[in-house]
């Protein structure tokens, strides 16, 4: 017999991620009550009662908690709490979670359980990037009266989340600028085709009137006043850089210029790919705890 | 004194329009009262009597009119005849419309003026395939929950409209067939990196099978109900053929796949390039005509 | 039994066509004595007497013949002529050739036999392209003791060989600027991420002062001493265009430029891949003859 | 006045080293008195004595030294020793070369001097990739009789050379199968459109069995005698790591595989480049040198 999985509540996501682990294992969902997309393999459990128990893992959602306490379960008319989920997993069972508090690992590590957290995860970390750059993308598609062929489009940082958007920017036929801090940073870009301009001189470059787009990834202010006054009236600002976003809002706003903070894109836009991806990575930690468990 | 323009009537693309041509020349705009994107340069006219007359060049909407009488003018309160404005144009100016009908030709070869239709420019319908191409990418991003990267698309047709998308799914990474008629549209699908069937093979093949997005660029039924019956129930079909389109609807609705039929994607989805994209067809007749004036 | 097919002198590209061919039909390789690469599946044959005849079909090489009389065989120690080939043919046989004269015509037609040109394909043509823009990039690679990416390109021409090219240079982050003489081309090269000149406005240009390199593929003169003047002492000049060729080699070796004229590079740098799209196109001409053949 | 550099020995790279750094400062050149390319701006000392000493900054070559006290100067008669250039540096002078080792380091330190490595500067390990990326392509190019649009690439490690290869090779229309040992690695080859196998399943994967060319950058022996068995015998291995080699090349010996071991690429197909590569990351070390010495 198959071993029992339980995917726990969470955002649009999971049911993909559940019908992925369906293929291998026996999988409940629980806490997506009001959910609108049916799962085809996956079996709903209305609760947990419904559940048989002791589970071989649990898949906690992205987060896991708002309150650490409390299932994340924007899809359930129910509060679950944590404690209870922790009940119905066997012993030696697995636990995993997103972005787990410590708060959260306490409720398992008592009950002598070790959670594990997918979304520290690199390989999450870089597909999720692609998923936030499509997204990215149709918020561009959607609010600009131009194409993007041929358009002017400034990117700042050269991580993750830039390198996705170059390769799709390529292919629209945009002109990119890459802006950042390290010279090796400028070196991919070029690489990748782009023109470059070290954060330093960005005010005294003529990247920022040229910009039809500014995609920031930069998750500190650096499009300061100094920097938005240099920017066309009609460029488009879109924000993808977690808390507190690089954009400093005020400036922008006095400015007139159009800012769109695009946060958590890859659940909004893309949400059965994004609970693939994590389904992905929970089966490579299952399968290098395998490989380990294996060696003498 | 710069010569005198006239951008009567039209969509949102005509307002971009007039601005890039009066880069050049004085140009009135008359037939967009309810226009809400302000023009910086093109002087606003709130009827014809605002107009010094006579004009040097009168441009037209595309399509010109519907009725062949009246001006298409969608954002006008009033009805302007075309027989009107005809008036207003000198003995030797020029006028140019797009899509003219014989009806609409009459008009103005009645009062000696020969009307050219820039919407048979070749450089204007690679430029509007362009747009098209970005437009429908902006339907398949917001329409499917997983992302463009790794999808499997079917794309039938290999004039313009298709070599514009290839180019920019290339750069979402996905996975590209084209099915076609011509042994050396196959070729060049080959070259651009696609996977390809010929169009008598498509049933038997898994191009159907497999495909995520299907877009259609052949303006007569080629989707029937066999190869519909053979698409997988997720796939989502974009019609982007001009009338009758490609698709057997009636089949498609019985079958529940998600179609759309997306038509004239220039003008809504990015009306300023494609206003500018006109003028330049304008500005490129304007050009030729000159060097014939110029010829012994 | 399978059908006999005859392949007759050649370049190297010809034992690849042969292998092919064998996938489907017995294959016998005549007039490739000297031959270095041997076939695996495909027969050699000393002679003629060594082929059971008559042959149903009949694969003639590109060209046919130098003199109009006697097979184009490099790699044969012997004459062969045209009329022995001739004879060993089936009345209703097939017989294909590259570059077809009226002169080789004859010797067949006075049989009773009509020889089909493969080189008039359209798809032929297209991959040949695409064969010659690798060559092309060979042969840059080898020259410039710099690298490409980041280097500007002048390509003047927009047919095949262009387009295959601008593909190429993309992926090597290439600055490329198309220059050709009709608006819709370079309508496709700005779609196509180039930058764009008009041939009438190539001289005064600065798209001649930048060129690190540039490809000709236009086959007449356009490279003149007015415009080699402009060109950098460095730019390196590959003529891709059959005779006469696009470049005043007269005035190039005078104002000291480097200049390479570049002719059948398909058969020179990738003889097997060449060799496969001849036998493609050969598939496709009897498909579509098997095709008319079942017609009512 | 500005100041005085030397930039001494050093294979074709340096010239366009000196070059470079001749737009800002006054440039010697020694021990490269049998070089062919000839400087523009770089002043030729034919030896120590014709600079005017003592000298700003020396620029030793990349590896400075093969016997630790001797400059390596290929295109020089004469053996220089390092000594003698450390003495005609001024006090408080900069220094800098390529892969010093302890025993060139004493050299200078004894003066007071440091040396310093860009060799170690990221920026330039990416742009050398991109330079031994494109080199790769020179010799896949020359060696197949294939093209290598279409054709099936096995690249092993996902490093910056693998990276500039894919992005190259996706030009060309190739179909790419990366092959390596982490998640993350596998997760952004397929951003990049590439199919992905884990090392550890490389064996038993068709990945072998469809390589056309096996381009290798992994630095230890990966492709083993069970891995090269289950290659096609037309495989092209072009290995890429520096020593020791990612090739078992007595077992490819055996299996009759032909296999290029290509080291120093840069160097050897696009000095010039190159050497700009290096001169910008000398100046980049320099920027970074005088924002710390204007720092409180």
């Amino acid at each position: 017999m198959s071993e029992i999985y339980i995917v726990a509540g969470g955002d649009m996501r999971f049911p993909a991620l559940a019908e992925q682990l369906s293929e291998k294992y026996t999988v409940y969902t629980v806490g997506m009550d009001k959910q609108k997309i049916s799962c085809e393999k996956a079996i709903f459990a209305e609760s947990l009662e419904d559940i048989p128990c002791p589970a071989d893992c649990l898949i906690l959602p992205l987060p896991v908690s708002s309150d650490g306490k409390t299932l994340n379960a924007p899809f359930s008319e129910k509060a679950v709490p944590l404690s209870q989920l922790a009940d119905i997993v066997k012993a030696n069972g697995k636990v995993m979670g997103g972005m787990i508090t410590p708060e959260v690992k306490e409720i398992f590590s008592v009950r002598g359980i070790e959670v594990t957290d997918y979304f520290k995860r690199e390989e999450l970390a870089v597909s999720n990037a692609l998923a936030t750059a499509e997204g990215a993308l149709q918020i561009a598609l959607e609010e600009q009266p131009t194409i993007i062929s041929g358009s002017s489009i400034l990117i700042t940082g050269m991580g993750r989340i830039s390198k996705a958007l170059i390769r799709i920017l390529s292919g629209f036929g945009a002109e990119i600028t890459v802006c950042a801090r390290k010279y090796s940073d400028l070196a991919w870009a070029q690489i990748y085709g782009c023109k470059t301009v070290m954060l330093s001189k960005l005010v005294e470059s003529d990247a920022l009137k040229k910009a039809d787009i500014i995609f920031n990834t930069v998750p500190h202010i650096i499009l300061t006043e100094p920097v938005l006054k240099e920017c066309s009236r009609k460029c488009l600002i879109i924000d993808l850089a977690s808390k507190p976003g690089g954009l400093d809002i005020q400036s922008a706003v006095q400015l007139g210029l159009r800012t769109i903070w695009a946060l958590s894109l890859p659940g909004k836009c893309a949400p059965v790919s994004s609970g693939r991806m994590i389904a992905q990575a929970i089966e490579n930690i299952l399968s290098e705890q395998n490989t380990h468990d294996h060696s003498p």
